[in-house]
Order: C-alpha cells, then structure tokens, then sequence
C-alpha cells in the first residue's frame, strides 16, 4: 500500500536514527555515561549570514548528559521521543506532531533516594514534545517531513508545470477551477517538466482564487502559489525547490502592511524561532513585488497607482500594533537594506495600510494584467 | 480565455439580474416608488424545518422603500451592490467579497434641506457590504457563488472519483500525496465517475494527511474530505452534492468536544447565521461517526475504545468557554434528540475533551484499520 517513494524515506530514516543513536547505545553498551551534543537553537546562536542572505544556526552546541541531573529529564525525553520518530518509521506510520505528543504523553512512578513514591510525567504541554523534535531534527541534520512527520498543509498550486507525486503524475495546468493542494513532504515531489518563466506566491488565497480563474499564470507562463496567510513549511520547501532546482525567479505579493513583509521575510530569510530549517526552506532569492507603500504613496521617480479619490476609499489606517510590528522589523538586519527603511519608514509615517483586494478591487484585469506584469517588467521589487 | 461553464453561469446571472432588478427599473421609469420586498434574515425568521432536518427562513419579508428615509440608505446601498456584482458578471470579472467591499466604498457629498454639504459614507465595515451582498442572494434565490464571487478555501478531497471543472477532467484518485483543493464554485463541478460506498468528512487537515497516505479511502473505497476546521461554503456544497446526487453516505468525524460536534451540525443543519444557504449547503444525512463521548467512556452496551491508561494520558480537561458552548448546544432543537443529549451530558458530567490525534497516537492502523471501519459497519453514529 505506502508508496515507493515513502518506503525509500523510511529506509533512510531508520538508518540515519541507528547511525545517531547507535552511537549513544554503544556508549551506555561500553558502561560510558550517555551524552547527547546539539547544535542549540537559541536566539544567540541564530546567525544572519550576509553572504548567503539566510538565518543560520551558529557553531555553538549543547551537551545533554543522562547522568546529570538538570539534563536528566531532557535526555529522556529526547530519546523517548527519537524511539516514537524510530518506532513510526518502522511500523509504516505518518504520525502528526500532536499525536507524537500523545504517544510519548505518560506518568513515569519512581521512588526516590528517602523511598518515596513520586510522580513526573514525560511532557505536559505541546510545547515540550515540539522542541525535542526540533532537537532531533537538528542532531540528525534532517527535516522532521524526512521522518513522515506530517502536518496540516494551506499550500495551492496551479501552472504550466507536471510533478510525480506518491507514483501518480500530476498535471498543474489541468486543475480546472481547484488546485493542487501541495503535500505535507514536498522533498519527495520530483518535478517532471515545466513551461514557466517565473513563480508568483500570493498571500491570500482569495487572491489566488481571482487569478487562477481569470487564468493569470496561462497568460503570463507562470506558476501560482499561495500561502494562505503566514506560509507553512512544506510551502516554503516547495517554493525554495522551485528558485534552486529550476531557477524560477519567485515573487511575492502581499499586503501592504507589516504581516506581509513578515510573510515576505519568512519565504525569503526564515524565522527566527525556526532559524535550524532555514537551510533548506528559505528562498534567498525571493523578491517582494508589491504592494510596497511608494505604489499606493509614489516618490520622486513614481507615480502612484491610486488615484487620490481611491486612496482614500482603500487605505486602512494602521493600528498600533502594525506601528509596533513595523518598528520591530527595522531592528531586523534584513530589513535594514536603504529599500526596505524607505518602505517601512513611508508606512510609520503615513499610517497606513492597504490590502491586495484594494487593487483588485480596480478591476482584476487591472490587478493581472497591468500591475503585476507591469512591476516585474520595469524591476520594482523589493530584494 | 475563461472556460466556457463559467461564460454560461455568467449568462444565467445576467439574465437574473435583468428580471429581477428590471421590476425595480420599470417602478421608476413608471414613476412609482422603488421598492425591494427581500426574505427576512433575522433569527425570528429562521426555522428548523424537523421533516426536511434543515435550518430555514421562514415566510416573513422586508420591504425596503427608497422614499423612506429609514431604508433610504439600505435601499441604496443593495443597489449600489447590486450594480458593482451586475457590471463584475458583464466585465468577466471574478470579485470576491472583500473586493465588492473596497469596489463600493464612497463617500457621497449631499446638501441636506438647509442648504449645507454633507458627508455620507456607502459603508464603512465590510460587515455592511457583506449583509446586503447576503440580501441580494435570498432576494434573488441564487448563492453569490453562482454569481462568480470567490472566496478563500480550505476543503481538500482525494478518492476514486473523476470530476470536471473548468473544462479539465480531473482524477480525484491520482493526486499523490497531495490532494485536490476544492473550487470556490462547486456547483460548476460535473460529477464524471465514481467508485466510492461513503464519503468521510475529517475535521482536521493533519489527520486527513495521515489516513490519505496510509491509503485509507483506497482500503475502503470512499472520498476523503477535510474541511480545515469550521467549514467553508464550497466544502458544504460539495459534501451536499455527493450525498444528494451520488447518495453516498457522508460520515462526520471531528475532536469529540463543543466544537466539533458544531462543525458536524453545520455541515448537516447549516448555519444560524447563514439559514438561507441551508437549503443548498446542508447535508441532513450527515451521520457523525465520532469521536463520541461513549467512544471514550463506554456505556452500557459498549466497551470504551481507550485503556484507562490511555484515556488518563489522552483525555483533556474541558474548558469553561467549552462547558459553556455545551450548555448553548442543548438549547438548539437539533441537538435535543435522545442520543445528543446523552453525548452532551457525559460531557458536562465528565468535563472532557478528546482530540482526533489521541486515536492516531495508537496507532494509525487503529484509527484506519479498526475505529473508523467498525464504527461504520455496527452503525455506532449519532444522527
């Protein structure tokens, strides 16, 4: 039943877990005390690096030593955690980071050194089990979707583009008004052949939806993505695979406000709390094609593209919030290009926000075949 | 460029339109006042239909005047809607509702009797524009999807089934691992073949993920949908259609707590808010397979499905908000059958939760193999 493809993963998995672990094993075969050394995932060790353009995880690593007592609960749960990772390849399961949580969830009994009975449990909250999986996943270099770690996916795709997915050949461009909804381990799409000049990801899948139907990418030879809001992993793998592997150029398009350069920011950069899978999620590549704020406001050398009389029908005053996420994103190194400080000093000055839909809202033909094409056409991104 | 179904829906709009408006048209030009006689929306109207297991609107209707300077500004504000939807179906246009919004959105300069200008917005909330989009649908016995509005999706499906949309046939069984994400227009979509005995609506994306690539609905020949949560208005229809036209039994399965046992009376029932779509999105023969309060406890004719071990690390404590959303429950007539309000009440009495992930955490083989299957084939739902 499972597909080639999946038992090929598994066969690699199980092997990278004895390989790792096997280590620790012959440590505690060989009477030495077990120590696990990884790399650290804490905000200092997250490094920028320029050259590449993507957060990184720095060279500082962690100890975790079974026979110390402070570690002693961490140890465990990270080996009871890599023995559910190990057990579900093994038995052909897709677990989901929740019910990872479940199946490690117990109340361990010992007595202690006065012989009292006590109680602890493995993991109370999600929380917990999350970061030992994201300690495995950096102690072994591998994504979790390498494990058949499943998650919930938002990701959809149209275009002139075929992939092999799970034994089945998959036409983008014979979707008819749906899409594809992109799978949970996008490293095990192999991508047949395409017939795209460039990559377009929009935030809102409404969007999306406008596009795809009034046939955007067929006209301009292009592939369709959205996020749907704040991008997943596997939507970020999938468009990072596009700009490496065929050197698809890929631009984003957003909201104007600060939540859509965030989003822009993590396609491109990474997060910071997740800076580990940056490596192989980031798409360093990625231009921010609008709305950028000297679209709805001009400058010097550019029109506006809203009348006045539109402008003030469209523009959203920014909340304080906005105001805040704004002024935290320019303590960013990433947004601290000449480009982005004019952006967002433009919308702390102003005070306002706009949204695709304003745009669309001129007419869609206005939205698919002016200001998208146009933008790209004349190189006003955002890098 | 568009396909050819979406000219002839547009066709179909028009002409709609065109009868129904044109009274409005020949009133004025007849020199008559305007007038708009619309079906009530308000929770007064709304009728649970106990044969047909439907929410309803009953018979009263609003008569909007525009010579009546209450209605004056609603009045205006429906045809203003109507106008902006009439010119999207004439301009090849696909808006969405936020977009319908921004497209409307005005200030109008007046002088008032005493000879001052005066202000006055179209609307300001998208609260505003959305209610009178929702009076043009039951004024005109049409959902704003067959008027080509789009909106944001989440429904996904896979299984042995082929459809046709916007010309392409699509095979519902070829998707890999990923999956088909349903149109914003479902009714456009022609059932080509299936080889399905019943349809399992999932609440939750990761664990349709999960029972997608263990290959359940080929194991069981059936349609695998997850609806993401609280469904949209396209997974409703679609879930409709393949109950009605294809008489497939739909079976429900959610997190056994208030909200999911919401999500299963909204496919089934509709929404309070929104009963004029009932009559097109419900799904009365909508079973809810689980999971069921006695899955976890038992009863007496039934062994609970969990270990008391199992049950002690899975089960979550109810929240007040959920008590709360339960006691609201038992007060909708189509919660107060004997089953229901036993499921209920286990609930208020043990005060838990249970999520979906709990079942996969034993295993997927159980959740697929074992729980759904023998759920379906002793009849253990609730209607």
């Amino acid at each position: 039943m499972p597909s080639k493809v999946d038992l090929e993963v598994r066969r690699r998995g199980i092997k990278l877990f004895q390989e790792k672990f096997g280590r620790l094993v012959k440590r505690i075969l060989e009477c030495k005390p077990p120590t696990l050394v990884i790399p650290k995932r804490t905000l200092t060790n997250t490094i920028y690096d320029e050259r590449r353009r993507l957060l990184l995880l720095g060279p500082e690593k962690l100890r975790r030593s079974f026979l110390d007592v402070n570690e002693a609960k961490k140890f465990a749960q990270t080996t009871l955690m890599a023995a559910i990772i190990y057990e579900a390849l093994i038995n052909n399961e897709y677990p989901t980071i929740r019910d990872l949580y479940y199946r490690g969830k117990h109340t361990i009994r010992y007595r202690d050194i006065h012989g009292k009975i006590r109680e602890e449990n493995t993991w109370d909250e999600q929380r917990e089990s999350d970061a030992v999986i994201r300690d495995i996943e950096v102690y072994l270099g591998i994504l979790r979707e390498e494990l058949l770690i499943l998650s919930k996916e938002k990701g959809k795709v149209v275009g002139n583009m075929r992939i092999r997915s799970g034994g089945d050949i998959i036409d983008l461009s014979k979707m008819g008004h749906g899409a594809y909804a992109i799978e949970p381990t996008p490293d095990l799409i192999e991508f047949i052949d395409v017939d795209a000049e460039f990559v377009l990801v929009v935030e809102k899948d409404a969007v999306f939806q406008q596009l795809h139907r009034y046939g955007f990418w067929k006209k301009y030879k292009s592939i369709l993505i959205t996020s749907a809001g704040q991008p997943d992993r596997a939507t970020r793998r999938f468009v990072r695979r596009l700009s490496e592997e065929l050197k698809l150029p890929v631009y984003i398009l957003t909201d104007a406000d600060p939540y859509g350069w965030y989003i822009y920011s993590v396609f491109k950069i990474g997060s910071i709390a997740l800076s580990y899978e940056s490596e192989r999620l980031a798409t360093p590549d990625a231009k921010f094609i609008g709305v950028s704020m000297t679209d709805i406001f001009g400058d010097k050398n550019k029109k506006p593209w809203l009348s006045p009389q539109e402008a003030k029908n469209y523009i959203i005053k920014a909340k304080d919030a906005d105001i805040k996420r704004a002024k935290e994103l320019l303590s960013y190194i990433w947004f601290q290009s000449k480009a982005w400080e004019k952006e967002i000093k433009i919308f702390l000055n102003k005070k306002a926000k706009l949204e695709i839909e304003a745009l669309a809202s001129k007419g869609l033909r206005f939205l698919a075949d002016t200001y998208i094409p146009q933008k790209i056409e004349t190189g006003d991104w955002i890098l």
